[in-house]
C-alpha cells in the first residue's frame, strides 16, 4: 500500500476517544516519523453533534451515522471506543467485512464475542487488535502474544480491576470502611455509579476470559470463569490477613496443567511477599508464570483516558505498519488447543475460613471431622473466644483441596447446628507454587 | 518466502544457547503451530567439539568454524549467544552482510555497537533483534518498541543487575555484610568470579545505554552514562535509609526533558513506596514513565538460562514471521532525535550525605554555608553525637540540585578541615516527580 496518510475512523469520542485524539495530535510528528506516513482522524462517530466538547477536533469530521464511516472507502482503519455491547459488536463486524482493520478497547465485546470476531478478522485478512480491553495502559496482550510467545504460560494472576484494588488499599492503609472507600472511588470517577460489575468481580471476569484465551490459546468463555465478589469483605478480615502474613486482594486466576484450564475471580488472602501484594490503589498488575521464563509481572494504570488511549494508539501504529507492509491480518488467532475447562473436582485451591461456633464440648471435633470427611487437611487452626460467652471464633487455613470438596464443606458447615455463622471465606495464595 | 522449515544457525552453546535449544525442542509443536512451518537448529558453533555436553543436540550439527554457518545458504537466521565483544560483533556484521536476520543476547556488543549494527541491518533488509540483551526474561525492548510506541517516554528507572539487587536484599533482610552477600551470590552462580562489572555498575550502564537509545530514539553511548558503584555501601546506610523511609537500591536512570537526556547508574535511597523498592533478590524490573500512560513497571528474572532463552526464542519467532511474510528488516531503527546529552550543570538530582565532622563551635554553620554557596537547599538535616566525644555525625538530604553543584559541594567538604570524613553519599529518588 503506497499512501501519504492513513485515515482513521473513530467510533466514539468519550473518555478513551478523547485521549486517542489527544495523543494523535500531540505526538503527530513522532508517529509520522515512525510510520513514514501521517495518521489522521478523518471521521468521528458521536451521538450528539450539538454536545459541547472540550476537544480540538473539527466539527466537520463528526457524524452521527456509523455507515458514513464504515462504508467510506477513504477510511483505512476503524477505532472502536464507543463501549456497550451489541452496537459495538455490529460495528466491528461490519468494519471487518469491509476489510478494514479494527482497534477496540471493548472488553465486553471481546470477552463475549472475541473468538468469533478474531476468526472474522482472519477470514477478511484484517487485523483486530484489543490491547486496551485489558488492564488499560499495560501492554499485556502483546506481551502474551509476542514477548512470551515462545514460552508455555501455566498461570496468570491479575489485579485487573482498579476500583476493587483501590477499595482494598484504602480499607487497609487508611482504615476506611468498604462503603467509605467505595464512595471515594466514585467521587474520584473510577468507580461507576452502579459498582456491581466491579465489586461482584464481573468486570475482572471478562478480562480474565480474554487473557486466558490468549495465554492458553484456547476458547475460554466468560461463563467458564468462576466468580466471587468482594462485598462481604470487612476491616476485621484485612487485619486477620495481616496477622497471618497476607494481604487481601481481588485476584483473577487463569491456570492450566495437563488436566485443563481453571479460571476464576475471587477475594484472596495473598502472601505479602508476592509481587502482586504491593500493587496499591487503582493500579493494575498482571503476574504471569511461564514454564521457562518463571515469574514476570506487568504493572501500570488499568484505566483512565490517557493510559488506555496509549494502548489504543500503539495498536493503531501496529495495524498501520501492517497495512503499509501489506501484511494486515496475516497472523492466525486460531486457538491451538481444544477447549478443556476443569470441573469442580479438578479445580484445587487453598482456603481460609472464619467461623463463629457454639462454645460447647464436642464442637471442635465435629468441625475437624467435617473437614477431614471431605479430604481437607488443615494447615492452621486457631480457636479463640467469641464476643459472647457461649460462642467461639475458629479460624482455619486448609491445604489445597478441590472446589467440590470445598463446596461440600461449606454446605455441611451451613447445615451444622454447632456453626452459628461462616463469617468469611477466602482463597489463600502465594506461598510456594504447588 | 515459501518454506517448510526455517533453519537456525546458533553461535554458542553455553548457558543461554542450551536454553534456546531446550525451548526449541520442548515447544516444537507450539512453535510450528504458531508459524505454520517448523523451526530447527541446523548448525551450532562451539569452541570445542570434544567437550562433554549435557545436551540432546546431535553432534553432527556442531562445528568450530563460524564461516560454516554464516556462509551456508541453507541457514536462514543467526542466533548469537556466544558472548564476548569483537568476535561476536564481527559475526553479527557478517551475518547481516549475508542478508541473514540476527538475534543476539549480547548487551556488550549492543551497548557499544548497537547503533551501527542496527543501521547495517536496515541497509541489508534484515531484522536485528536483541530482547535478551537487557533484563533477561522481561520483554522490555518490545514493550518500548511496540507497547508504549505511541507515548513519549520521559523517564526509565531500572533494576537491571540481579547481582547487586541480590546483595542489597540480603544485606537488608538477612543482615549479611556486603562480602557475605557477594560470596553467596557467587556460590549461587549469578555473580561472576570477578564481580567488578556488576558492583561497579558497568553492566547496568550498558543496559541503560541500550534502553535510553530505544526509549528516546537517540544515539546514547555507553560513555554518556554516569556511573557510581556500590562497593562502599554498608549495613549502617541501609538502616539509616529505612529510618528515613527509603530502601537502598542500585538504579539505572534514563531521563529526558526539553533540555536533553541524562543517563546514570548509581546507588540510591529510593522511597519505600516506589514500585521498584519491592523488587527483591536477583529479580530485575524496569519502571517506565510515559507522558500519557503514566507509571508502568515490568518485572521478571534478569538472567538465567531459561528466562534469557525465552526472550531469544520470542525474537526468533518474530524474525521468522517477518521472513515468512517477506517483511524482514523493514522497520526503521534510525534515531528520530539528535543526540543531546545533558551537561553536569543540566543534570539534577536530590542527594543524601552522611558526614563525620568535628564537634566544634561554628562547624555546623560552616557546613550549611558550603551547601548554600552552591545553591543546595536542604530538606532534612540531623546532627547527632559521633563515636568519639570530639566528633559529630551529620546527615543531610538536599533538594534537587545540579550535579555540578553537587560535585563542588563534595570537593569543598573534602577540603574542609572541619569535615573528618564523607561517610556516604546517595542519590535520593521516588518522592513526587519534579
Amino acid at each position: 500500500m503506497t499512501k501519504k496518510s492513513i485515515n482513521i475512523g473513530m467510533l466514539g469520542l468519550g473518555t478513551v476517544g478523547s485521549g486517542v485524539a489527544t495523543i494523535l495530535r500531540e505526538n503527530e510528528k513522532e508517529l509520522t516519523q515512525r510510520l513514514g506516513v501521517s495518521v489522521r482522524l478523518s471521521k468521528v462517530l458521536v451521538r450528539d453533534l450539538d454536545k459541547q466538547r472540550n476537544t480540538t477536533i473539527d466539527a466537520s469530521l463528526m457524524t452521527t451515522n456509523m455507515a458514513d464511516i464504515i462504508e467510506d472507502p477513504s477510511v483505512d482503519l476503524i477505532v472502536e471506543v464507543m463501549g456497550g455491547m451489541e452496537e459495538a459488536r455490529d460495528a466491528i463486524e461490519q468494519a471487518l467485512l469491509s476489510k478494514k482493520p479494527v482497534i477496540t478497547a471493548n472488553k465486553d465485546v471481546m470477552a463475549l464475542h472475541g473468538h468469533a470476531l478474531l476468526r472474522l478478522a482472519e477470514e477478511n485478512k484484517c487485523d483486530l487488535y484489543y490491547e486496551a480491553s485489558v488492564a488499560g495502559g499495560i501492554p499485556i496482550i502483546r506481551t502474551l502474544e509476542d514477548g512470551l510467545a515462545s514460552d508455555r504460560i501455566s498461570g496468570i494472576m491479575g489485579i485487573v480491576n482498579g476500583t476493587t484494588n483501590y477499595i482494598l488499599t484504602k480499607m487497609k492503609e487508611e482504615n476506611w470502611t468498604y462503603e467509605e472507600a467505595l464512595t471515594k472511588a466514585q467521587e474520584l470517577g473510577f468507580a461507576e455509579a452502579d459498582p456491581t460489575s466491579d465489586v461482584e468481580g464481573l468486570d475482572a471476569a471478562r478480562k480474565m476470559a480474554i487473557l486466558a484465551s490468549l495465554a492458553f490459546s484456547m476458547e475460554v468463555h466468560l461463563q467458564d470463569v468462576a466468580v466471587n465478589g468482594m462485598t462481604n469483605i470487612t476491616s476485621k478480615d484485612l487485619e486477620l490477613a495481616e496477622q497471618f502474613g497476607y494481604s487481601v486482594k481481588m485476584i483473577g486466576f487463569a491456570e492450566r496443567d495437563e488436566e485443563g484450564v481453571d479460571v476464576s475471580v475471587e477475594p484472596v488472602f495473598l502472601a505479602s511477599s508476592h509481587p502482586l501484594a504491593s500493587v496499591r490503589n487503582e493500579y493494575n498488575a498482571v503476574y504471569v508464570y511461564g514454564d521457562a521464563v518463571g515469574e514476570t509481572m506487568f504493572y501500570g494504570p488499568g484505566a483512565g483516558s490517557m493510559p488506555t488511549a496509549t494502548s489504543v494508539v500503539s495498536d493503531i501504529l501496529a495495524a498501520c505498519r501492517n497495512l503499509l507492509l501489506g501484511v494486515s491480518g496475516l497472523r492466525s488467532h486460531n486457538p491451538m488447543n481444544e477447549r478443556c475447562i476443569k470441573s469442580e473436582e479438578e479445580q484445587h485451591a487453598q482456603f481460609f475460613h472464619r467461623l463463629l461456633v457454639k462454645d460447647e464440648v464436642g464442637v471442635f471435633s465435629e468441625l475437624t471431622s467435617i473437614y477431614s470427611k471431605h479430604h481437607a487437611s488443615l494447615g492452621s487452626i486457631i480457636q479463640r473466644p467469641g464476643n459472647q460467652t457461649d460462642e467461639a471464633e475458629v479460624i482455619l487455613i486448609t491445604h489445597r483441596l478441590s472446589r467440590k470438596n470445598h463446596r461440600e464443606i461449606i454446605e455441611e458447615l451451613e447445615a451444622s447446628t454447632s456453626v452459628k455463622e461462616i463469617i468469611s471465606q477466602y482463597r489463600v495464595e502465594g506461598g510456594e507454587r504447588s
